[in-house]
């Protein structure tokens, strides 16, 4: 039975990283994406994503009313934005600014804003510990707007500093990723890291959004408390995991719902 | 004796490219400049400028109440935006979306708005005569804010697009560049295009602005009815034709005063 | 019946552009492709491709024994290469010398020298008739190895400057684009510029290749004098159409053949 | 006195790191520095260097007959190559190799072979102890052309797996760096990381090459057996301490000459 203050149904957001194409090259299917989940990571151009594939994607966004967020990331475009890079916080604040900006213009072309902010890649690896980057990054968040929420891994120093900041902190599982005991996600470089089978990853799903518990890869259990759930949607394979999730969830009568709602 | 209305001072803005250094690289004196002119062309960071001159250059003007615009170019580095690059309309006008709004961040970060738009470069010189990579960056302003006036050539197609689509077209002269006896520039692979006295120049300046006149390569006289007058600081010498420039017009009576004041 | 000297069964090249992966965005089944040409034109890292994209295609290729040729292009990642981009002839000669210097690497260290020079995408086309650029590409292959050839399109001005220069120039046929009846290919922003058929392509090209006749847009029939024909694989169709065009040739009697062989 | 063997005079070779200019912006006095060294580590184009930078460096390093050698960076040209970056030793190998052949391509046609490598800014200070990035990078020059020579700190994971892997690997001192006592170099971001009186400079050099000794930060004394000294260029003040540096090991009766002479 799921966990719920009195009588009210739990819910939940599922966000994904979308826009991610760039110029001829094809990455995911944003469309059906769109289709399933409540918010859209809509990458800025430094790891992926060029102004008119951020407008495109904005445009159907609105039209399918998923709350548009800024996936902002390491300038490299070669590596997708996956390698850390040793940026100095000044410069970071004002890479992060950038994106947040150029986004921003084509959002509100395409008739959405841009409602919360989300590191992507080996920046968000980055931001779980990374002290230094981690407040670069909420200091542009909150220079650019402080009424942005900052998306995060929970625990991370990034949701700390956020919370500090006065932003709003928003915790978030990965559907299809392994956890370490200490809460962090196994790297992509290690096996194991990515889950594969839509029905495991939809119960484990589940069972995070209304039990708040993750198995981690030793067997141990996690105390997980999540407002958003991220769903990945760059294969064919992804998007079936996407939608078993989505499925799996409406049918334990949790209610997918944007956290910025 | 300076023609005017009535008893009022002539008065123009000086424009100046700005913000143009990039990583390592230093371009240009922009403190000096930011002293001279009443218009600070922002560079967006795809012919020129990263995230953080873009700042630094923003908080100079916003200091010293100097007018920003976005300065938008080709997505073209290694060849600083001076190359004509055959874009589509439709990536062309997300392309400048994407530079406004970056450049806005930083701006508003800053202190100051983005008040208007000016091509740069080799984009510059085509919306002179393409008409659809004219109407590309007229659109993308008017979908951006209609409110922004655009800066260009006297009888560019660039302008005529903006004023038939009801943006303020504000037309410029350039104080150390030869005309064509069609009101174009020389192209800067022709020898001759850029002058190089400060007195010469400087007095052109004041013939342009308080006369309306300016002598192309061929002797004739054009008739110039510029707004703005942009002088140019990316190097010593540069610097020097600004302050003569600037020091002419106000010994000649004119105010300096930013065109979109 | 074939058109031969002889008794010689006639032959020809089959050549497609590879390697044009970049970083996380997978483009086109280049080992599909790999089991089906003779020459492979692998990207140089400017418009596509890579290094470890360079070099893994380049050992598939060496494996296959199949030819490696530069694809050298615009440096234009956001565009494909696929937009004309107005180079010097200067910076355009060291750019593609700078890009065969680098393949060579990677192919020299796969097992395979690179063997010919093929501009890519809107260079290939503005080197039809861009003399400057035409000379500039010839002038680089020249001064990096005049044993080089260079594959480009019938009566462009590219073959014609690498002959004046002592290069060998071999003329091409694209299986699946439509000709205008002045021998140029219909520009891909035009309807109808590319076939999509496989049967009509191949018989298309058996014609091409056994009689050196293709029909044009308008109906009219064009004399075509190719030692290679083009494939494209940048899509499971685009395979299908490769292979359809292998197989019609092998029925026909037509021996496939590295140009270079 | 100098240290040396029965009567032979010293030697030492001068490095610096030169054509690092990119398109418009300029950077360093090339042909001061050419002057006064005897190795140029010339920029490949990832952290710095376009295709006519590394062509026209060059052709005037072959014009004064100073060795040429392959300056290799990261991918990162807003960071000018002084960021870690966190790439895979494959992705590395593999970006030495495009490097390394791209100037190799240019240098040919100047005139000159590519004759050494040098690691660039963050990668230089990276393979001091990133075993992994430093087996890549030796990995690269080994599969490239086992007889060039690798220059790096003396101590470093790079010269111990050049050595190990076969390939000469050559100390160099910095004349302008301080050092700390484990014989590291101070960072840049670190107060007091660079020299700055010539005389100072010039005179620490002298010791270094005759004596063999370097005096660290905090005072002791550093046992630094080079073969090289590494001399910067990127300012006027920087070619007044080169100039400084080689007259006073000229003074001192020490012969400059090129490590691979």
């Amino acid at each position: 039975m799921p966990v719920s203050s009195g009588n009210a149904a739990p819910c939940v957001d599922l966000n994904s990283d979308l826009g991610e194409s760039f110029g001829r090259w094809v990455l995911g299917d944003d469309q059906a994406l769109l289709a399933l989940v409540t918010s859209a990571n809509v990458a800025c151009g430094f790891h992926a994503g060029d102004p008119s594939t951020l407008r495109r994607t904005c445009e159907q966004a609105a039209a399918r009313r998923v709350v548009v967020g800024a996936q902002v990331g390491y300038p490299d475009l070669p590596g997708f934005g996956r390698r850390f890079l040793d940026m100095e916080p000044g410069e970071l604040t004002d890479a992060v600014l950038y994106q947040i900006g150029a986004l921003e213009a084509l959002a509100r072309v395409a008739g959405t804003p841009v409602s919360y902010v989300k590191p992507h890649g080996a920046l968000y690896s980055a931001v779980v510990q990374h002290e230094m980057q981690a407040a670069a990054v909420v200091r542009a968040v909150k220079e650019y707007d402080p009424r942005l929420p900052v998306l995060g891994l929970p625990g991370s120093a990034l949701l700390r500093h956020a919370a500090d900041a006065g932003l709003r902190s928003v915790p978030e599982a990965f559907a299809d990723r392994a956890y370490t005991p200490a809460g962090t996600l196994v790297s992509r470089r290690e096996p194991g890291a990515v889950l594969h089978d839509p029905a495991e990853i939809a119960s484990r799903v589940v069972r995070m959004v209304t039990e708040g518990h993750v198995v981690a890869v030793d067997g141990s259990v996690l105390r997980l408390a999540a407002e958003s759930v991220c769903v990945h949607g760059d294969s064919p394979h992804a998007v079936a995991v996407a939608r078993a999730v989505r499925t799996a969830l409406e049918d334990a009568g949790v209610v997918l719902r944007a956290f910025t709602g």
